[in-house]
């Protein structure tokens, strides 16, 4: 039985060092590689089916609210990169850009999209008329390049899988409205599907997206206590309306500028899976989007009628709308909890000869590892029940690690002493100077995270300067 | 009413001018743009959907037949690309080179993937190391670009989405296994999927992919007599694994190479649905695949009693599990058929204030207008069934054209007869000489297809040489 641990014992625990601990889970769970090219990643199997699974639930809530898939071109003419000044300013220093097609070198030179709000600027000009045309709620799933130069599994890279939604509006409050709309979608979708809770709110201009008015944000708590962004609003008025020239004819045959949003969420998200669920034993996957949600693991498999009556559970199990496995490899059952445990997966069932005498099975939860032993013909719908439950537990456990991890300090001393000894967010008051944020940056590393909807005013000064306070501000260092 | 019609009548018949048919009906069923990049396409709505249903249905099929799904990296380094004498010389002409990431020039070139052969053939190396780690049918849904001088919506362009397998095994047999294993899998997923049948078969070596041993593919047939290559599977033999040093050890401690195939299918299958299906009103949709299954068309519908049996309808309709809206916008409802038939909506119901007095609607069939007069309660069941109904149809309507479309030709007056009269299939006997292939092509555009899986001998001769023949031949003119 050494061996059975072994691949438990070569991750690092999480309190000795959380960084080698998510490098060890991210290669032990076989969930990405590294490509020869710097910052590129190769999906391997068990990252890309839990991405599959998001984008399957998350398409499905898009589509409930309206949303129309479509696929825009992967180039982007450089000439049209740089129509809208403040865009370009933020994108042009990471793009990746193309100067031969074939044999021939290219007139212009096009980069591999950063992000497509030009392109479906130019797609809105040609095809928003009248207001019959509006709104337009269109979103694609794809993949976009930042030449990056220090990257991390799926939390930066050159290169990340991703959606990008992007609305045109008649006017500045149905686009307000959309931006919102949006970004409590993604919140619902942390919540029920991933069990993360978010603090949400809105970016301060030094924060926000190159190009818009506004940008809002869901911030996740990860286990160290480090800020992850983990999915953006933005609202662009008629910025880039006005710059590419985006006009409909009102009702009244008036001339009037678009207003616009986008919205994304990427793989990082399975960054925040990782560390905001996972232990020293590996992954923990929210039953949703696990690909493998239920592992049956035979005890003593060659004894007589213990792969049939697994086979058999297998079956229920499936039926039951689960996505279930049998592992009937010939490694020791201890290797395989090991194993199952590493995966996250939700739910293992045990079956040996003892318990087929009695008719029952062993359920392991992979979240508490509490046991239940049940009938084997009542374990299909036990385990789907557990589905649910595990759900709410993991969520609750992330919501009470969050809310115990978020500290008041009312002036600088108090500020980095927390930031010091007490990681997670903290609220502090701030007086709207981007000198403060630098500052603040500058002598801790941590940043405002968001100015949360939910404005309270815990004290009259800035946190940092001392003078009049205008917003409440979550600060922490981030990923 | 005369506007009624408009929509139709801006296409153009298809007797007239196939092509001018085909870009009337890919513009007016809103299926894709050009963007402002020559040769790169925009995916509307209502082209993407058909794709998303496309991906639905294959993946499902990929993943009973043991298929993982991954994502590798867009980019391939120049060196890599060069490792396949046979892979780069194919590929190279045709790629976008990147040279510079931000403001940095590249040590190396990038090419943006045009296949990814040897992305996972890097992979495979990395990974691959025992007999124990085989076999390894990796897939995955992407876009590739290669820079094509003469483009064409869905069936040529600069870029386009795609599937690409690729396959690592331990043995000459079990890589042909699983090429035609994979082959078969494409040709069932068009029969009861897209409702389109197809020719199968080997290509010749002039034919084959840049790097492959053996090339299979399936062949269908444009209502113009014109065929298209709707998706190939490769036998790459170890050809790639020596290039690229992928070897395992067996169970015997010995070192082999592994043997590879890799196998696509892309978004030209959507012209390949416009060109076997469509009419002279727009878009005829495989129910399968269909955005829209059924829509709603009220008749009077300010007339009291309408809007609400059409809304309770389209819940039926939707509860039994079909893709249905509601058509009450303020136009015409010979407007709203027009725009039905147009984009291939498969079943449209009508009710009017008459057919509400008697408790009935009338059900529409696309492919054949025929009239059903149903039972308002009996109409989701009615539609449900149709579908399948209409699939076998449309099935059994393909295959007649494509069995009356092939010809055989026995010497080459024949053949040159027949390609300049028939448009169509022409089986000829081959010698087997790749001068033959060339010579059929300068003289007629015909080329070779495919070498049918059944093959038999209709004459002893080639049917350009009059040399002792080797093979049939499927010849065509295609796309």
């Amino acid at each position: 039985m050494a061996n059975d641990k072994k691949l438990v014992e070569e991750i690092t625990s999480m309190d000795v060092d959380f960084a080698q601990w998510y490098t060890d889970v991210v290669k032990k769970a076989e969930l990405m590689d590294y490509s020869t090219i710097k910052g590129f990643m190769i999906l391997k199997p068990g990252g890309y089916a839990i991405w599959e699974n998001i984008q399957r639930e998350l398409d499905a809530r898009f589509k409930k609210v309206g949303v129309e898939n479509v696929y825009m071109p992967m180039l982007i003419p450089e000439s049209l990169l740089q129509k809208e000044k403040d865009h370009v300013e933020g994108f042009a220093p990471e793009v990746a850009w193309v100067t031969h097609g074939g044999t021939e070198p290219l007139v212009e030179r096009l980069c591999i999209r950063p992000t497509s709000e030009t392109l479906f600027c130019d797609l809105y000009k040609n095809i928003v008329h009248s207001y019959r045309d509006l709104p337009k709620i269109y979103n694609q799933w794809c993949s976009v390049v930042r030449w990056e130069k220090s990257t991390r599994p799926f939390l930066r890279s050159s290169e990340f899988l991703w959606q990008e939604g992007h609305t045109a509006h008649a006017t500045a409050e149905e686009a307000q409205e959309e931006t919102i709309r949006m970004l409590n979608v993604y919140e619902d979708f942390c919540r029920e599907v991933l069990a993360i809770p978010m603090v949400t709110g809105q970016k301060t201009d030094k924060e926000k997206f190159a190009g818009a008015e506004a940008t809002y944000t869901m911030e996740a708590l990860m286990h160290d206590g480090k800020a992850l962004q983990s999915g953006t609003s933005h609202n662009f008025g008629d910025g880039f309306a006005r710059a590419f020239d985006i006009q409909y004819t009102d009702k009244d045959n008036k001339l009037n500028y678009v207003h616009q949003t986008s919205w994304g969420l990427s793989t990082r998200l399975i960054g925040a899976i990782i560390m905001v669920h996972g232990d020293d034993s590996g992954l923990v996957l929210p039953p949703a989007v696990a690909p493998t949600q239920v592992m049956i693991v035979p005890i003593q498999q060659k004894k007589e009628g213990v792969l049939g009556a697994c086979e058999k559970l297998l079956a229920d199990v499936s039926a039951a709308g689960l996505r279930a496995k049998l592992d009937d490899s010939d490694k020791s059952p201890g290797w395989k909890f090991a194993e199952a445990e590493m995966r996250g997966i939700p739910v293992r069932i045990e079956i040996g000869p003892r318990d087929l005498e009695n008719g029952e099975c062993v359920i392991v939860r992979r979240d508490t590892r509490e046991k239940i032993t049940v009938a084997i013909t009542d374990a299909a719908a036990k385990a789907s029940e557990l589905m649910e439950t595990i759900r709410e537990d993991m969520y609750g456990r992330a919501k009470a690690h969050l809310e115990s991890h978020i500290y008041d300090a009312h002036n600088y001393d108090e500020f980095l002493e927390t930031v010091e000894t007490k990681p997670g967010f903290i609220r502090g008051m701030w007086c709207g100077d981007v000198a403060c944020e630098e500052k603040i940056k500058e002598d801790t590393t941590a940043t405002s995270r968001c100015m949360p909807f939910e404005q309270e005013q815990i004290a009259d000064t800035c946190v940092c300067c001392g003078k009049p306070a205008k917003k409440l501000v979550f600060w922490g260092k981030a990923y």
